[in-house]
């Protein structure tokens, strides 16, 4: 550790190419940019020392032997489509990306299984199980290009939690190799068990800060039958909040979003769907009971929302009918991203503190003269209030960021939470030292001191670390 | 600390007396003993050095200090209902019993939550809820008298764990006393959150060895309609695993229990209820969906069994004669009773691996000379073979020990886990080695390390301490 940084850095690329091969390695600063930084706007990102691409968990575990040895930063990555930072690079750290271990090891069609590597997008695990008759539920948005692996480090959520639950809910062990190189596997292959702690529970959702996951048993389930979709505009936001009260009590709906009139306006812009633009809200719900029952459960839903007083009530059992009530959902990001730049919130409240948080974020727009338009996962609490704003105007920016701030502020006040399903990463460290505490944090940090002692895995990232100011 | 014992003893005594007042610590031998140990049998148990009976999370807290102060080990306890030595007193510990801390502090009607103290009886709050229209559904066999600290403690499981999970689904946030009597809140109040590592998952189960648990939030649900209830019996225990697979294929059943024909034949001697004796193993199933769903979902379900080869498929809608045709389930475990001393077991195994590993109880008990009932959660994989021995007999004793660890042995053979639910405790830790490995023991016990570096929270427990041989 005496020569000076660039013989270190070069002798460490030596080392890396014996271990993954010329091609396992790239220094090349020009290229290493493609494998700087996530999708999050608003933080900073490092330089990194390399991107290595392992392609077996030995490889893995050599690399971060010898990143232990010479304290090197780890950065694990998959595709990148983060929105929080908890992938961007710290300066001198090897990025880890994962993207070659992109293998389907195993299905198990009888104990409704699938052994995967951290590399395989979730989109295409979910057609491969599919042609087995089963079915992979976690469907965050970015499920056609973001890797099962990053979805694990995530904890990612989606359409379909309101009913399925979230990543952390389909994983029945995991491979991991721990900060010091070693290997272990933690959880069971039994759908139930107590013997030891919950690691696999620690590990889903810890952002690569504890350990790198190399292969995941993932829970499946039999593929659920076409679902029934029912549509809803509501004139108060009130008239909402009572119907999805009213829908989650009488049935188990597959989905249950909400786009608000912010959304609906820009959708409309957009796409002239034929929306109700006077609407307050606009509520999306799903069915997914098998053959006969699906039918009385649609009826039930449909009569939660007219009792709540709905304006309209629209359902489908046609798959192509169903995919065009969608639509808006689909559209409510895209259709805010033609208004200008936006900057992404996630936070989640209690569910009866929808309708609060959803006029808490139309103060704030008021307040700051911005567009933010809100939809997100009404049966879950968790909404993407989406900030818009011109990047080119410095005035606008740090309104944006300010805005950002004090919806997460509201969050926090109405008892909710900073991060409903993107991560801390780096955008909402302080956040994150807000919601727990500091003897929260304390405790989070012990944990993460004694997986990690030498702070070589993700630093810096969901907690300010030793190698952050 | 240079005192002798027993004055180091009366001192501590002392203090613990003001904190708790006179009738907040028991210190007297005799009154001791109703303290020193739990429900499971083949397991030791220490001499504590007294009880004591906090009120509050302050005294909790006040008392974990003290004991952290002088290094006395803590062993925390509720109803005492445990079958794995979990709150057995190790010498020279206070036990810390956790039951006058029973208060139910709040019902949320529109979050669907209660807030409650570790000390709370299962059944207390099912019933409490109940008046709200409100579930808790996490019901182990104990929970007419084991406490919810228990139930989290060892994240208990119980019959409707098929469709609605274990205890750990149904907690939102705890309030924990660590190690050093700092006190935290883990977890959130909302459905969904990513904000830092999952500690609840954590502190439940981890059997009072990481924290003293002091207030739960818990998720409630409203109260499903009535039941209908399906019974099959089959001539063959493959035929019944077909059943399983099948049902759980077409619906989502909230009860999957099975009973081979050795606890069959003892409930039949002992309740003489018409029993088909001749059957390899009996099914029981409930369905528990609304208003019109339920008996489209129970056909579906009779449907299965008869495909599946099922002799008989009765079914009842009606809850006076439901609760006959549970009865068997019921039944199970006392009616092994009636014919010995029993030594209850508890393995879960891949669901597919039910068959096998009923057959390899069956081939134990054979080689052992010793009858052994198997029954249990079919749905989960999980089951609990119960030996019936002689206990005035030492060769007896020492068959029984054998085949219990056999019947470990063939679980984990057959892919599965040590304990489906029950917990470690004392009773398994060897076997928990073998299911972890060296490095999974060593990952856990960083963990343990990093919450409770002097080793004061139920030392000895789940893994063996410093404080144990």
């Amino acid at each position: 550790m005496s020569a000076d940084v660039d013989d270190g850095a070069s002798e460490v690329v030596s080392l890396l190419r014996a271990i993954l091969g010329h091609d396992g390695v790239i220094e090349d600063g020009d290229v290493l940019v493609a494998y700087q930084r996530d999708q999050a706007g608003f933080v900073s990102a490092g330089t990194p020392l390399a991107a290595v691409f392992p392609r077996s968990t030995a490889e893995v575990a050599a690399v971060v032997k010898l990143a232990h040895q010479r304290r090197i930063p780890l950065v694990p990555r998959g595709a990148g489509s983060g929105l929080a930072g908890g992938a961007n690079a710290v300066d001198g750290c090897l990025v880890l990306v994962l993207t070659r271990m992109n293998a389907i090891l195993a299905i198990d069609s009888v104990e409704h299984s699938a052994r995967v590597q951290p590399g395989v997008i979730n989109a295409d695990l979910s057609r491969r199980v599919r042609e087995e008759g089963l079915w992979y539920p976690p469907d965050p948005a970015s499920w056609e290009f973001s890797t099962i692996g990053g979805n694990l480090a995530t904890n990612a959520g989606g359409l379909c939690c309101v009913k399925y639950g979230v990543t952390r809910d389909w994983v029945q062990n995991l491979e991991v190799v721990l900060g010091d190189g070693r290997t272990v596997t933690v959880g069971r292959q039994t759908v139930k068990g107590v013997a030891g702690y919950d690691l696999v529970g620690l590990f889903v959702g810890s952002e690569g800060t504890l350990g790198i996951i190399t292969e995941a048993t993932l829970r499946l389930r039999p593929i659920p039958p076409a679902r029934t979709t029912i549509v809803a505009t509501f004139a108060t936001l009130g008239a909402a909040s009572e119907a999805i009260a009213s829908v989650l009590a009488v049935s188990s709906p597959a989905l249950l979003e909400i786009i608000d009139a912010t959304t609906i306006a820009a959708i409309e812009r957009w796409k002239r769907m034929g929306l109700d633009t006077d609407a307050a809200a606009l509520l999306l719900v799903q069915s997914d009971l098998p053959g006969e029952l699906v039918a009385a459960e649609a009826t039930r839903i449909e009569r939660a929302c007219s009792d709540a007083g709905a304006d309209l009530v629209v359902s489908s059992t046609d798959p192509e009918e169903a995919e065009m009530l969608l639509a808006a959902r689909r559209f409510a990001f895209p259709a805010l991203e033609q208004l200008g730049d936006t900057l992404l919130d996630d936070i989640a409240v209690p569910r009866g503190r929808l309708t609060a948080m959803i006029e808490a974020v139309g103060d704030i727009a008021s307040r700051y003269g911005l567009t933010i338009g809100t939809f997100g996962h009404a049966g879950d609490g968790n909404l993407h209030p989406t900030i818009v704003y011109d990047r080119a105007d410095p005035a606008q920016v740090e309104r944006a960021a300010a805005a950002f701030d004090d919806i997460v502020q509201a969050a926090l006040s109405l008892g909710g939470t900073v991060t409903g399903e993107h991560g801390v990463g780096l955008l909402k460290r302080d956040h994150l030292v807000q919601e727990l505490g500091p003897v929260g944090v304390s405790l989070q940090r012990s944990i993460k001191a004694a997986l990690d002692p030498h702070h070589i895995l993700n630093p810096g990232k969901v907690f300010e670390g030793q190698d952050s100011p």
